[in-house]
């Protein structure tokens, strides 16, 4: 059984949902980053980044959000959550996800762990003053050139969906409206409709 | 004929060697960032994003570099670019990919892009000047514990060496001694030998 180390509303998120959505059998364990618990020596044994998504399987630990999702949609292939036999639509996906993790993620990031990137109080204030704008900007493009629609690839169902749906979560945070971004909004109400999202999202809203 | 959109030792260099490597028949467009090539209306038709690098296939656009690895190796399996058949594997050669792209570039990128983050110029000097630290920090997890040897996944060369071998090539910039990072030293200097990379370092040092 794999095991699942997630932090509530944070991008593990979107791994637990893809776990549920593939009806993997899985274990979901909660780390309270208020209480620092990615710094205990005993998480950094399993991930010495100390952050999350980790996930331990019956091969060694994973991490790194992109690459569990394509792990989880390579492990359970009839959930059908990528397009593996089409080497170019899985690179689609692929880009995807990482314009979210090297982009999207690090925009987002400045709002409270700017001190990953500067010292001085007003730098890391001048970089929570800039998230609106920097993760505007990224969910522009996402809403403009990026949904194919209905999903996230199209027609399909895909490890990209509960990683947007993650991000798009996390706009009120950015100082973001969600209405002004027709489509990203339109894939978060399909998203919360769907009853694995919201299993997840209900355990991750739990304390 | 595939065609990728570069620009000289940027992260574009990974997937230029990989398509080397991999012998494909490729053409490669060189972009001067100086000039501002990359905000060019013809190729933000191609990108939007306006960065490099960018793959023009028989099947339409790819962007980012961890999509245009995994899609090269897929594209010339017989180069045995990346551990195909082995999901866990795969996994864990995205996973390093990931990081590289979420983490160390993003450091690395606030020596020089800070703009993206903050619109203070006492915020931008502060970010370079943490560069050395945040970057530093990486290379030290990638050095003590990422590196199999002799390539970073262990016997085999993978689309994670060029990558890695990118990022490394930053360092001096970075004011990062590599000589302090020995399994990160001893990777540069066995991907320095391969012929394939000699060739796309050439190419990128010339004007």
């Amino acid at each position: 059984m794999m095991k699942l180390y997630y932090s509530p509303n944070s991008c593990s998120l979107a791994s637990h949902i893809a776990l549920e959505e593939a009806g993997a059998d899985y274990e979901a364990v909660r780390l309270d980053f208020t209480k620092e618990d990615q710094k205990a020596a005993d998480y950094l044994a399993i991930n010495p980044k100390a952050r999350v998504p980790s996930l331990i399987t019956n091969q060694g630990v994973l991490s790194e959000t992109p690459a569990l999702l394509l792990f989880i949609a390579q492990s359970y292939p009839d959930a059908a959550l990528a397009p593996l036999n089409d080497p170019f639509a899985l690179a689609q996906a692929q880009a995807f996800n990482s314009y979210l993790c090297s982009s999207v993620h690090v925009a987002h990031a400045h709002l409270r762990r700017g001190h990953r990137w500067a010292d001085d109080p007003v730098a890391i204030e001048a970089m929570r003053a800039k998230v609106p704008q920097s993760v505007g900007e990224c969910f522009d493009l996402i809403n403009n050139t990026m949904i194919k629609g209905p999903w996230v690839l199209g027609d399909h169902y895909s490890i990209c969906d509960p990683y947007l749906f993650t991000l798009t979560g996390w706009l009120p945070g950015d100082g973001i409206d969600r209405a002004d971004l027709p489509n990203v909004d339109a894939h978060y109400q399909r998203m919360s409709a769907r009853a694995a999202v919201q299993k997840i999202v209900a355990i991750h809203a739990g304390t």
